[in-house]
């Protein structure tokens, strides 16, 4: 992001730099003024009074959550399931813990070379997912809006997942860092651990960062029952101990002033304008895409745009997938970045994403009308 | 502590959170200001130019530093010499990265509870710690100034440490956390990193919670030459991905303070006098103590205090060392709380030690005072 955190929460943090207490050391499981506003945004949320001595632990970044919970949890030779393409930290994640990740696939829809689609068109195979279960398995991952596809997954989809779960006594470790940036027409972001029985075997991990535009804070939490969270929790304890004091309490001035003000529905009506900037100039070039339903990115279809044949890259591209070389040349040449996407996907399917890059609109409206102008010198690249 | 940072480097944090830049992700290395502050600040510490490119890591406090290094170099099976009494989140940060702890004492005067004495008499043995060195030992960690002594080790006795991890190629990490708390008569602080050819095998962990007093910032370093520091830098950026960004730049301009103010001189004569305070009232109740070279706690024989007999301790206390109930009725009823040392000690060892109580004199003057006077009250309690 190329913008702060919303003045008032920077005013908080200020605030908290000045007293004396919120300098030092906190609680390993979080200040309890963010405990106490994290129970009170999220309580009617999923459905249930959280309690935040037990339930809510907060962490350095959801990063770190997701960290503590797989050093929480696995023993050697663990499996995970990850959904592909995946947040590329949770792969080390997991393997530095002893575990073994397990792919399964979200496919893009067949034609999606040719036309512009829903994320939620992004598909995943209940069967292909119940038939990498073997008896190690212990955690899947959930990552909804998802990075970077954008897709939210419906209730329909989150029921069939977690009774796969339930079947087979699997924890749930639901990524949900963009929970509060999802778009219409959806008028309610889905939750798996609010569902059937579910909150009992499902940890929910939600971003300070993403949530108050702060990433630079590393202040993020996780919310789930106290026989799941307490193994989180021990680990983090080792790990980082405590998170940063006065941080933690400029996030919960933001959630105490998002229970009385629309400061989320806000956020996601600019980010709906910053979608639609970009998206249109893609629009414009015939590029196809993916439409994120939440988060900040967008998938495009770079098939149709053809760099010179002759144009030299760079060795250390060679080792890498061949969506590197079109971002590479984008932004030598055209100057906007983007992530190429087989950063998201093992080796072995570096191909699926070769034709994909990831470009994000998490940026202020001049930068996004300039990467705008920039992307139109495209059309002369673009075969018909 | 119960004070906050100096006014400046809170001032550097607020005008810090003001800035757009410096509340998103930083560079997993660290921010480059903060990085060539510790370059240039510690430069001359270590006798050699620093890299802030190569050799420096900014890390979520200490503590982070500790863990990373653990995850970053040990196998399933390494072990890890420590010394006892040893700060306790050692132990799980190698055994959570599948390391073995073999511990070597820091040895007590044979008369230490006749007589205060330095921390510079407990003493570490040579040839016990050679003794416990296996093919299996990586690392061997020494923490100077110590928790909870208050031992700095010297140059011969480092020498003879850096000598044993040459003769056995192990890895040495020295937690140099209260490197900026060392008392008179000490006029430098000894560093193994600048000894004999030491820096090649040697990771220094710094902390600027504890050298600026915001201990809740969770800001730290590590310095080692790049073919070490490397994995703990691969490890950390998996494990917490960045360090908090607003308060990098604060200790950023603290340190930068530091090089042309004495602000470390001005830190130190202060715990000084508060070491003065907070001693007086063990040399009147006659209770012997360890006085410490560097940071800020006193280890003091408990042996001839006498709580009542018939004290009713809670049940939870039974699985615990003995020093736990004198600490607790210390507590209780004299109204000052102190560590028990135990915790430092792995089981079979609590017993050594059952007679010290660790006091932090990181307080406020009147707090120190409120706290002497509450302290006399010993008096009728000691076996003359
Ligand atoms: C899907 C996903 N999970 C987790 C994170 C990490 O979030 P945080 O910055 O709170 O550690 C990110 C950041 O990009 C993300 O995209
Ligand atoms: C010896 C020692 N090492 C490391 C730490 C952790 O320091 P930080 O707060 O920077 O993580 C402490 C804190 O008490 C300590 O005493």
């Amino acid at each position: 992001m190329n913008f702060g955190p919303p003045a008032f929460v920077q005013e908080a943090a200020k605030h908290a730099i000045d007293q004396v207490e919120s300098n030092q050391y906190s609680h390993p499981r979080g200040r309890i003024r963010l405990r106490n506003a994290l129970a009170a945004s999220y309580s009617p949320e999923f459905g249930r009074e959280l309690n935040p001595e037990t339930e809510i632990i907060v962490t350095a970044g959801a990063n770190e959550a997701i960290f503590a919970t797989f050093a929480g949890f696995l023993d050697e030779g663990s499996e995970v399931i990850c959904m592909e393409p995946f947040f590329d930290q949770y792969i080390p994640n997991i393997t530095m813990n002893g575990g073994k990740p397990v792919y399964v696939p979200l496919r893009a829809p067949a034609d999606s070379s040719e036309r512009t689609v829903s994320s939620h068109e992004w598909r995943l195979d209940i069967d292909e997912l119940r038939s990498k279960i073997t008896s190690k398995t212990k955690i899947i991952i959930i990552n909804t809006p998802h990075n970077p596809i954008g897709k939210v997954f419906d209730e329909e989809e989150l029921m069939a997942i977690g009774k796969v779960a339930e079947e087979h006594d699997l924890i749930i470790l639901t990524d949900e860092v963009y929970d509060r940036l999802y778009y219409p027409p959806l008028k309610k972001f889905p939750r798996i651990a609010s569902l059937a029985n579910f909150w009992e075997r499902t940890i929910t991990v939600g971003s300070g960062g993403k949530s108050f535009a702060a990433t630079g804070w590393r202040v993020g939490w996780l919310i789930g029952p106290e026989h799941l969270v307490k193994y989180s929790f021990a680990a983090q304890t080792r790990v980082v101990f405590c998170v940063n004091s006065p941080c933690q309490e400029a996030i919960a001035a933001g959630l105490e002033a998002s229970l009385v003000k629309p400061i989320f529905q806000e956020q996601t009506d600019e980010y709906l304008k910053k979608r639609g900037i970009l998206s249109a100039v893609f629009d414009k070039l015939k590029l196809p895409y993916t439409v994120p339903e939440g988060a900040y990115f967008i998938l495009v279809n770079t098939a149709k745009i053809s760099y010179p044949k002759d144009y030299k890259f760079p060795e250390l591209l060679d080792s890498r997938g061949e969506d590197f070389k079109m971002c590479y040349w984008l932004t030598k040449e055209i100057g906007v970045c983007s992530i190429p996407p087989s950063e998201f996907y093992v080796k072995e399917h570096w191909p699926l994403a070769k034709d994909f890059a990831r470009f994000a609109f998490c940026k202020t409206d001049d930068v996004l009308n300039e990467a705008v102008k920039r992307l139109e010198k495209l059309e002369q690249y673009i075969k018909k």
